[in-house]
């Protein structure tokens, strides 16, 4: 809490809240409004959804991204159903299985390319269809920008729309990092998920430059029947919405929400130069968003994690190939880009 | 906080932030800082809960209420046991069967008695135990304050421990509303709870006077054993913690608690004072908190309704027996009360 | 069956096979069919069971009759809607709270009236429709005959169904004493259900002379639409379905079931004719199909019990009321209810 | 039902119930027990699978095998908790996803080996533990006879305990086709099991003969605390319990069980010598248990249908690598057999 941290590379999630989105906080702290969503600001920032997503996106604030994906997952499916997703999906790794345990369903897995699904991983479980001994595929859920670093493009969003709608199966966005995809695309947010044939999406607010919230947007109302209920009994329900609702008007005024990414999305394109440059570090994926992945040799890691501030952390993705994940934010400036780049380049100095 | 509206008595979740709890916010706005809740904002909100609790106490953040209730229970219950309560318990009418649902137990209901369950409620269960066919009660649940505004003493809450600690079961307090009860009672946190024989508790913050945010405290911190991962399954990690944890702390510094309390307990009193001076209309329970249950003639609710602002809604909390709910909340104000009171008044002249 | 130990009253479930249904079990252990139904043994007795309860009747063999319930209320309902049941209902109270557990929704319980719901109990959950925070009554279920030994009259039952479907509620019998109730109407199964309006009944075999099983049969097949998914997901679904099949073939041959039920309902008229003619003796309930509860001084319960073989045990009901149950099974034979009657009676004479 | 119907090799599920069981089941069919399991017959049932298992077994009957894994599977976890298994395993494909439903759990797949898993497969899953993001494995469960007709060695058992044990994680085993494992390896059930450090077996009853039966035995006695209301929650309890403990008295009798696998086990063997003597036709796996996996040209599986009568079904396990699935039974004779190979040889003499 000293005067100037650096900021680190673990997560989008380290950072704080933009100053647009408090100054939208403080100024919804005015009198009493109905508690649970049925107000002004709420009713706001849901045209505002609307506005970005197209007509007919019907949206619902929850609380974070784990809240969004399983309130969505049990929206869209009975429990007999399943959800198709990779291998590395936040869903399938870092919810601790909550998809299983509260929507009640199983995760079909498929080997990502890229940490991507292609179509024929949604085509290929048509085999059981109708088979009451397996589950039963109801949606398709991809996660955009993806879990590592890359950007599906609308052409490969589409496609993997019609393979899934060809089977009556759902496509779901985990859009946690959905606005550094678009920006990444140099799309709109509705470009990137109504008009490329998404059903519904975990819109993300939290990692883009808000204090906490996220937004299940459904593309196709009919889906959100009983969502009301869904929310509610599934604990994400806010009282004092009006914050959350507040939160997501700012981020989707004077494309917030597009500013944040496009800085978080530079820095990592700045950071990848900066590593590419140093001999033997080599990038483990594209880097299409606000996350860099790159492979180092063993020694090197725990050395740069010495030369570097206790303020400035990273993640070892994985450790037998040697991967490392540098996340950028919507505040990482390039000093600190430099500050880990010429740490980095050190350490390989020496190590090499 | 300008003149203009006046505050309603919906509910206490109807109103905004406290001016310390959001410049805490903002204090916490400061660079990076470890996610979930590993960060120095955390760790001195749990301390400060310790402060206030006892050392035993062992404090987790959560979004909301309902979320705090269902994660204490799952984590004080295997699925085949259940939770005594009263009928008109929160978790048993307010929540949408959420602890039915995601912790798989069954509520056994209690009549109450003035919003209050007795020991008595307890001991009754014993008969089926180890009876296969019958669930098994393993937690008693009360409300402090509860939902009809009354106060459990400090000898009752330890009378319905005793009986239940008997039985092999544990005491769990639906906190939403703790401040006001230990304010009403003049008792500390701790004395209402951990020196009572209380387990665990659901430490409300929402209502009094933060932006959003609950704490569960388990008072035996074995029974937290494996509430990290229960908590993260069931939706309620914060990414952001430190912003939550920053509200605790301004709650619990100064005894912001305490002061807000009291300011809402007072305005109910004031509020109580003036209702039964007015001719045929009656309390339908003792305001022992920060709500006045009145019995009014039916076509008085109705008046009144008309006769207030928009902006002083209030609930009909039984059709039937004429009663309404009037909430006082930290920031109601003595006009606020003086215009209720007054247009009850009169309304109640016309009336009659 | 030799002549050899007496039949006890303590549950019809403590009886065996009836001769017929075991001959028919035998019968069909020919060769290799199917697994899982597919088969013309369970063919042929979803045939019967349209036979008896209509043409819309679709079929679904389970085990046991918590599986028929909780199968057939998961089939009925969301997890955030719920179910209204009397509080006596085998589904409240004998199934270890699995329908929470397993289907997620909550029981709305109302006072029994002699066993019965009633259509006011239906109609009364009508005022949290559409609150996001209550969960939503989607089924309506009673016991036929209820667990008090007393049986809905036709009317009793088109009015039930007539409350609920008003509110888009759906009726659904637990029949795991249907023949029984059937028989005591002198009416067809499909009277009982189909024609008062029922949209689905666990039709129980088990307690009507079978080995083990049960039906769940939907009278508006639409409903099972997912149903093949939801019996195997939730552990009901035979391998070797043609043995149960066969059995209810044979129940639902030359009036089997209503043979065992008339035996069984005339052996407890026989008993409460009996005990009824016993100064101090009286009955709980009416006895209107195989179940008689008698009220007695609480010393006489203990002396009957030490009054009687082993292998002729009773339940005691109501340890307070000193109501005890005593079923009669289809095999139960007079000399049986004599003995009992008998020692009853010798046991009043001491004790007054 | 014709008077002599061959055998088909669809699966072992299709057989009928042998001689001796069904004559156990009419044995049983004496007066009044009583129900769910507190009668002579369980307790004698139980005493057999601690003389089979070792005294530390206790047995707990269920209907069928996703009864016994899933009930198992609750008992050994909870909901934040995961199970490791193979790809093929029975529990991850072919139960409708009823473990991550009912138990809450997610399985965490392995790719197989010859139908295997191995230590291996067991301790890469280490990394994440008291990760608060990731499910935290607390049981293997490997099928014993595999998916694929191989048989793990009491080495490898005892290999996959120990790194099981290792970990702090149970062994499970799903021993559908147990009998086939313990037969083929010339080992006692205890040898299998017990003895090579497995936790908790469903010991299957229904493919070796039984109407159907099997049973939950937990070889550390204190893991089964509280299956008694599992098994009842989980709508596995019997009401007429006798006639499954009868079942499984026979199969324990005088060897029945070993018998019965001996002779499936055989035919199996018969079926792998004929097939692999034409040309063409090539085993996918060893054969080891009761079930034969051969590759043909695709042209062949649809022929060989032709040929054989409708009576005489098999699976296609794998349309793409042409792998189809031979069972064989307690009952399969010399002659099926012969027929099934007769049949084969001609078709690939068509094809080649």
């Amino acid at each position: 809490m000293s005067a100037a941290p650096p900021r680190g590379f673990a997560s989008d999630n380290n950072s704080g809240v933009h100053p647009e989105v408090l100054a939208a906080i403080a100024a919804a702290n005015e009198g009493h409004v109905l508690a649970y969503g049925d107000d002004e600001y709420s009713a706001a920032a849901r045209d505002r959804i609307r506005e970005h997503f197209g007509e007919s996106a019907a949206a619902y604030f929850v609380f974070n991204g784990t809240g969004a994906n399983v309130t969505a997952i049990d929206a869209l499916t009975e429990p007999h159903e399943a959800v198709i997703c990779t291998d590395v999906a936040h869903m399938n790794v870092d919810e601790c299985g909550a998809p299983e345990r509260i929507a009640g369903i199983k995760l079909l897995q498929v080997a990502n390319t890229g940490g991507k699904l292609t179509p024929g991983g949604v085509s290929r479980w048509e085999a059981h269809r109708g088979d009451e001994h397996a589950v039963q595929p109801r949606v398709v859920s991809i996660t955009q920008a993806t879990e590592l670093g890359t950007v599906y493009t609308l052409e490969e969003t589409r496609a993997i729309a019609g393979a899934a709608h060809e089977l009556d199966i759902y496509l779901h966005v985990d859009g946690a990092r959905l606005a550094n995809a678009a920006e990444s695309l140099g799309a709109s947010l509705r470009e990137v998920t109504t008009d490329a044939g998404v059903d519904a999406v975990s819109f993300g607010g939290t990692k883009n430059g808000m204090l906490g919230g996220e937004a299940v947007v459904f593309l196709r109302p009919e889906l959100a029947e009983s969502f009301l209920y869904t929310r509610k009994q599934l604990g994400q329900l806010a009282s004092k919405m009006r914050f959350i609702a507040a939160q997501f008007d700012a981020l989707l005024t004077d494309d917030l929400w597009r500013r944040n990414a496009e800085h978080a999305n530079g820095m990592a394109r700045r950071l990848a130069d900066a590593v590419t440059a140093i001999d033997g570090v080599e990038l483990a994926h594209p880097v299409e968003a606000n996350g860099v992945f790159a492979n180092l040799p063993a020694a090197a890691i725990h050395r740069l994690r010495d030369a570097l501030p206790a303020a400035m952390p990273f993640y070892v993705w994985d450790e037998t190939a040697g991967t490392v994940r540098l996340m950028c934010s919507w505040d990482t400036t390039a000093e600190d880009i430099d500050e880990l780049a010429g740490a980095l380049d050190s350490v390989m100095s020496d190590v090499g």
